[in-house]
């Protein structure tokens, strides 16, 4: 009964069928049939003309597209608590030649006009200091919280204002998008690039780049190739890419993770560190109680001594997400 | 019938089902029960201790496996013609942060001795002059030739001399091996660092850097997170690399590619630019011969104004080859 | 009457003497007569073998020390006001190719054991999050403070025990010394490289990175040459750092601007934000108090809107100090 | 009597008085009132507006002028024997962040349309292979050899054609302008960005990068910053380069390196490798000869088994270049 992270969970069965149907040769690198309907896949997913590229990783996703937005002499601004300061292997110190993270602070790992305005307003506009170029924002955030639209709204309009791009690094976009109940253009914004994320959501070793400028999209192609991402059976990546956008699959699963989640929200509410909008639990959680979690089979992270991650899947069993469910409440 | 290339051919069924086997899910990134059993697996077939690393191209290989033996202000001498050079888009320059490739010439895209020793010589040792901490050799070469064992234990004595790591590019290792037909330990020699391709021999998406120094595999880890190169359900290409080792799968799908080969060499000698020893044929041709060809439904590159590039796959059809040496025998 | 920093004060005449003895046609680059004296002339300051090069700039010297010691893969744990966060424009992620700082707090821009320790231990030891390589500190400190040699000592047992190399930032190390009352070699402690200032003590434009590992003097050669910074008239550098040592001239021009600071302190006892160690004075100053300095002819940095900053130099007079101590009495 | 090099020549008394005459505590960096006068004082020579940026090296000003014009994914085509990539330690590879030096070939380490068009013609046009985005051109260039303006208008063409960006090494611009006897404007032709040399002309630690678009000039003050080449005590550099413009000195320096030049050229008509354009002379020489003028006093450099090479300076005496001129004729 597993609730360590929904980055190792099996792959889905239409992402396996979609894969096997890619078998037969097909021209290399994103040149095959499947690459090559990604853009317009994407631009019909949200309403407007956009450029997806396939890469394996988030870390990957999220780093070239950033490297497309800010030059090495620059920075980025981002949550104190984003993936890419904390989790990324300083990944975007080698993406973007050396630019800078910002950090600024902000509830829920999630940032906002009020708490990013103070960092962009203390940088010295001189050569002393490195000047940002972007801000970055997780939908849903680390904490597993969802910005709204208007919230998004709110810093792409700050970002216009300081000239800055906006990306969004959407490993779990589409537990946000679940959760919002929304389209997926609303709760991306007015962002300039997305890493839209798949392998968390029952996918494989697919994410996709959506470019909303197809400037940096051009940029990201010969980026890729240089970071060894362009692999030359690409077909495969895309295959799970379309078959998660077919009959929004990608949307299914995530709600199914979403479910779980809330399943264990609902009994732990005196315990919840941050709101369950997606399919993570961040829990108030002794050694002792973790210990008798354990006892009972169930695997998650320790969050910090006094905490406990729990992330659901999308394909979490109803009989085990219960099954924590009770256990928590009887702690 | 295609003979474009081998890095796009199908994937083989055997491939197929130790990822099926691998679905179930498991500890991320390389901490699962298939990645953690590469190490062995490669020690057994080398002979000697190794640590392997998954990634999931041929360019990530190289340069991850070069960037742990070169320092940024340092240099690789590698062929004019090699892939690190030709067809990475530069992602030498970007993992090694701006290290220099010196070329060096060579019969056949292949180094000797003879022909580094005089770019080495050629390099005052000065802080003006970027100093060479590498040498990197195909096995097989770019046109298809293969190394001897003792070709490479000179170059290796040559490294070794000069100080210098020693670095394999074996996308073609496979087919290199079942040329040689003596082990792999003799095929790659004393090398430090393998790239040990599969992609192009039945995989979908997994390389393996099997590094014969333990040191350089532990920054190589690091270097891997840090080029988004860490995929978190790892799993998937551990599995590939232990079908393909699992009894030979390896040599045997190399050995169908070479023999494809091997029947459009026969029946083109007069042609031959380079000595056909693993699954690419380059055959002098005539713009209006290479139409012929591709009306009879073959496909192929042209390789600059008078000839022709024919690559095999261990999945080329025999009656395919055939037709093919059949036609350029029409020639 | 300027007190805005220290940094761009008259050249002391005796340095000028020196690049003008210089002047004769010599060896180019540091095959100089003078260049060449510098190993011998440090390491008879310091008591121990050490290696010395001329950079022009602190930025230059701090940057091409740490990048010896830090892989572009792992950090540098610093005073989150160190200058080489704040005011190098990104010269570190540039130099060191975008490993990262780490930052750690402390009073007045002193980091301890106490306070990197947690830093440290924060840190997941997995690939995941970047690794330090280096603590760096500044002696004496972004605020003028100045750590004593047990200080000094026990972050270099620190440093030592986590198997991390230590750097420090002397831009006012002479300062530090002088008001230290010691010898160099303990105010520099167990450092593994120093940048040694010799610009704002009266040099023009020439800096020591003081290496007491000679396996990293010879990286940095290399990279001093790759970052430009290798001048083919580097005589005239090695000839201002030859005449700062020759009879202590760096300490006493250290010396001048420490006391002129102190007079300023002790004007001041009640709006001192740091203590006054070096040759720098932090005070708690209004806006309107600023002005009315301002209107008498002072020039400062405004440091936030309730603080200012004085810097003293070598060169400051002894009647403009004065004037400033009771300016700021009688505010 | 030394011809070794003009780079570490004796300073012009004019600018040991000028940088005198700046000696006075003036604003830091580049806001003093001399660098200030940079831009006004190079557009008036060019008689277009530009802006000019000092920098202690002429490595420095190459790598920081490419750097503004190509990206880290890019390619900068050059001659094999351009400084850049014989003599600048890798730097090009650290300024451009891993961009590639295109080698193409050209009679006197000159380039022409016709050398670089096939180069250009022989990349593909896709992500695998690195793509150029600028031309380097030397004027004088390594060989001495001078491009006369219409050579540089025609190499300006191709670029803009080809939408490359322009640079030229004109670390001895000053002796191809007195050569040419043109305009300064007229020799520098429609580059974009231009390395002004001073150090090898009388200068002691002052190039200028010219740049004759202000958007490269605002992206250079950064890189130039985090690269740590922005000197506190700048108005030192900026004086150097205004008494060089000042009354011509730059030219009359460069008349009289060249001059002393050409009487060498005079006595050796029979063993010049290259033209005699500038202050540089290339003669074939057994070993036995050069011995023979080594003996008799002269200092160079060997350029090879056949070959020395000979360096006039400003200051070069005319005793020492008529006693040269008269040992050549005698080999």
């Amino acid at each position: 009964m597993q609730f360590l992270s929904d980055n190792s969970a099996a792959v889905h069965p239409r992402v396996w069928e979609a894969m096997r149907a890619a078998d037969a040769a097909d021209s290399p690198y994103d040149n095959d049939a499947f690459s090559q309907r990604l853009d317009e896949a994407f631009s019909a997913l949200f309403g407007r003309e956009c450029a997806a590229l396939w890469v394996a990783t988030g870390t990957a996703a999220n780093c070239l597209a950033l490297a497309t937005m800010v030059p090495p002499h620059g920075a980025v601004v981002c949550h104190r608590e984003a993936h890419i300061e904390m989790d990324e292997g300083g990944a975007p110190g080698f993406f973007l030649h050396g630019a800078k993270l910002i950090l600024a602070d902000g509830d829920h790992a999630k940032l906002t006009p009020e708490t990013i305005r103070p960092v962009l307003d203390s940088i010295r506009d001189d050569v002393h200091q490195v000047q940002p170029q972007a801000i970055s924002i997780t939908q849903a955030s680390e904490y597993g919280c969802v910005y709204r639209p208007e919230e998004v709204v709110a810093i792409g309009a700050l970002a216009r204002e300081r000239k800055l791009g906006l990306h969004m690094d959407g490993a779990r976009f589409a537990n946000a998008v679940a959760f919002l109940g929304c389209s997926p253009a609303e709760a991306a914004g007015p962002v300039d690039a997305l890493s839209f994320g798949c392998v968390k959501n029952g996918g494989m070793s697919a994410e996709a780049i959506v470019f909303f400028d197809s400037a940096l999209a051009d940029v990201a192609r010969y980026r890729r190739k240089r970071a060894g991402h362009l692999q030359s059976k690409g077909r495969f990546l895309a295959a799970q890419l379309l078959a998660m956008l077919e009959n929004d699959l990608w949307v299914e699963n995530a709600r199914a993770a979403n479910a779980a989640a809330g399943e264990l929200a609902g009994s732990a509410a005196g315990r919840l560190l941050h709101p369950v909008e997606a399919n993570e639990v961040f829990l108030s959680c002794t050694p002792e109680e973790r210990e008798r979690l354990r006892e009972q089979g169930f695997g998650f992270y320790d969050w910090g001594p006094g905490a406990a991650r729990f992330v659901t899947a999308w394909n979490t069993r109803a009989e085990d997400a219960g099954a924590l469910a009770r256990a928590i409440a009887g702690l």
